[in-house]
């Protein structure tokens, strides 16, 4: 099941006029609808039931209206009103986890970036197939535990939000782990986290060259995660199991962080790789993406997982972050989303980032 | 104990003339007399002793003149000459405390905010009460050790400054607890800290609506404590005590955090109700306040705190947050304070902001 | 070794021009640059081999031009094109270490700062040296095993970048400690740890008073460091260890962090006497400097360590911090150093701020 227009059909109803923004109201849409508004376009709020109260409380972020459906999967009802809006969505992390990857490519509506994207990003084993292609040095997997041969986390396939993981220290301690359905065992490297939050513009001239255009480090956060973040203050790991807590590794939040400058040129290498191989792979990644992973003590970058949109954690950066503060002033991702259609517009190439 | 003058007589020292802002030379200070400082407003630093060298170093930062008293309980002493100079004075947690809520409540200087919260806030059992009655989903709190079917932590009663807590992860780790005073058993939450800055306005006729005004969330932070926070780094906790090395939640200072997007209408939902029954019970909160409480991996939120007072934590957003950054340019907590005295004296609303 | 001009020859080339920065494209240049072109002055990338393509990514940082040489310690045949150029160095902690003290304080180019400092820094010994002369309080060191009497931390002599640590909860723990070369025990302080980013100025005429001139405080950030942030997610170190997974404090990146109020006075008494004691040893420290230490549950701050040059931690800062925004709006510590050369030019102070 794709979309019944073609991209061409898709993106007449753009093609014209100044194009308004539009999200699901979640996940980073305060920032994405504060970016398209500081850049002159308008924002709708996409919502199930009615729009959430909060935007009240952020007069500079708030959409300039909202498109409600009673439920989820009516989101798809609202295809001909946006066109007749001449919206383009933003996808982020919820509104495709909420719609399903499958309902969301087979919108009829133009999408900001190119939604073949979903396909690789949704699974794990694809996923894994390009980032492995790219060259992107990643945690081992092990296809069984006796090949185990250090700390290890398990992870149950489709476990959701951070739970369900098993963690050991070693193959001794994977003797506790008993499994009750399907799942992986993976490396677990130690060191610390950095989520790099990059956008690739196909179209600009200037810049990091990469493909066609550039790329582009706008920010970095660690997120949050409850409970293992602050489980270390009751005690001990191994006690804490005893009594019956386990740890759970569920996104509440993000704090700021920057890297070393001088690893900067492997994290730019890595992110050029992962673009580069996904212009080869399915014509291209465009927007932002996130590169997420650990710095070893060897100073070398495990990737764990890549996300293909807007992430979160750039919700830090609304007024620009210690990179995109070397780029622009104010620069958030929102923003640099709407400076893209902007651009792409002028150039006349809107084709090129929307999909 | 009150003051003596009645509230008419105390606010007649600011009618009709531009307001000084006053506050002690601690805590929060410098954000206070910076906020004062951009929107025009005087600023008058209080001190026990010499003013502080520091503000040498922050220029626009400096409060315009300072009154210094030999010793703390000389404060009151200061009365006559603030409301000479139509100063408000603005309360942060130093001032209260070295004080005492008593002395506080009872000086004769129109202070921002209702004085009325001192006394629900400094009185634990009160302010539960008032928690409880507006809903607000707490930690459970155990009568006796033979109840307790979880972590804990034990805090004795007047602790000072997260010293002499007892930590337990289960009841059988209780048994190692011998009372040496009155204490109370709390269920120990696991997950997450945020810290919420709110600002609650009576007479904003926009924005999200609670009572007669407007709340707004103008920033986020987590405290760093000493020795918690880093205490993991030597070892087990379990073996350090037995080593004599003891837990201690002393704060030192504050870290930047944001909130999942998608948890911010239950932030604004607690932080209404908070306010609302605080109207009810005492004729509201005014300003800044603080919700303090943990995010479980099941993405509850449990209070375990309120500050009714400017937080130190906001001392990380002089210049924005991500969060006010969506307001208006360059909001701190302490601009906010002398923008809404400003509102209130131009609409004629001075009583409804100070008392 | 050192120098072969006389400084009044070397600072010739600086005399009647206004004066490009030039450091090693590494560590903190890409703010150092930045700064250079806010304030209007040249900036030259030195590098070994290519430039770094990550400049391209940042055009706001992008040095003017870049000089190049093969090896890292061809970089001293710079030295002529570096003073036809007008150049003034800003040393980091990479250039430094890489180019080693002492080929680094006989470069042939005016050096901005006191060169004096090296010999004073790069020797540990002299370090605690001048910082116990200053009073400065810092972790005890013993000078045998069996006078401990607390949790220490065992440094090898030219340990490199957080490895060959050796962390003991108490005497007893020291027992596992079989040394392989000669080693230093000092006192493992518990508490949470402040980076604190100072910049003296002997020729400002305002502000904090310390010698002929005064001191700043620019920002505040704690180091990153792998593998011992996130090492306790896997377990108690304890049984880690006995799984041959030992910590590691390589620092990989910063958090921005902010000191509580009250504890500022103690800050600024601290570095002003570093300050003072380097003026009488050595003819003072000028321009970037950061005090490195730990803040107790008894809010006491033990020094562990300082950096006499701008540290990487100020990267988080580039349009300002919570702190520099109390002085001037948009202030890194790359542009303050190239404010301070601009107002030593004006004055015809050059002589007080380069060596």
């Amino acid at each position: 099941m794709g979309p019944r227009l073609s991209t061409d059909e898709r993106l007449a109803s753009v093609v014209g006029r100044s194009p308004s923004i539009a999200t699901l109201c979640s996940h980073s849409s305060l920032q994405i609808f504060h970016g398209a508004r500081i850049e002159g376009l308008g924002a709708i709020g996409l919502c199930v039931g009615e729009p959430p109260r909060f935007y009240d409380a952020f007069p500079l972020a708030r959409p300039d209206r909202f498109l409600s459906v009673p439920r989820v999967r009516d989101l798809p009802t609202l295809e001909s009103p946006l066109r007749d809006a001449g919206a383009v969505i933003v996808p982020h992390g919820s509104f495709v986890e909420y719609l399903g990857p499958e309902a969301f490519g087979a919108l009829d509506v133009p999408v900001f970036g190119n939604r073949a994207v979903l396909g690789w990003e949704s699974d794990r084993e694809k996923e894994r197939e390009w980032l492995e292609a790219a060259g992107v040095p990643m945690p081992n997997r092990y296809a069984d535990a006796s090949e185990v041969d250090g700390p290890v986390i398990v992870k149950y396939y489709g476990a959701k939000g951070g739970k369900g993981f098993f963690l050991a220290k070693n193959r001794e301690a994977l003797a506790d782990f008993h499994p009750t359905g399907p799942y992986v065992i993976q490396e677990y490297v130690l060191g610390t986290r950095y989520y790099m939050h990059f956008f690739y513009s196909p179209i600009s001239d200037g810049g990091y060259r990469v493909g066609t255009g550039s790329l582009e480090l706008l920010g970095m956060d660690r997120r949050d995660e409850a409970n293992i973040d602050e489980l270390y203050k009751l005690g001990a790991q191994e006690e804490l199991l005893r009594a019956g807590l386990r740890p759970t590794f569920v996104v509440t939040g993000n704090v700021p962080v920057i890297l070393r400058e001088s690893l900067l040129p492997k994290a730019f290498e890595v992110a050029a790789r992962i673009v580069e191989k996904s212009i080869e792979l399915f014509g291209g990644m465009v927007g932002p993406f996130c590169v997420e992973g650990i710095m070893t003590e060897e100073l070398e970058y495990k990737v764990f997982e890549i996300s293909t949109r807007i992430v979160a954690g750039t919700n830090l950066f609304v007024s620009g972050s210690p990179y995109s503060d070397l780029i622009a002033p104010d620069l958030s991702t929102g923003r640099r989303i709407a400076q893209e259609l902007k651009h792409a517009r002028a150039a006349g190439r809107l084709a090129e980032v929307l999909s």
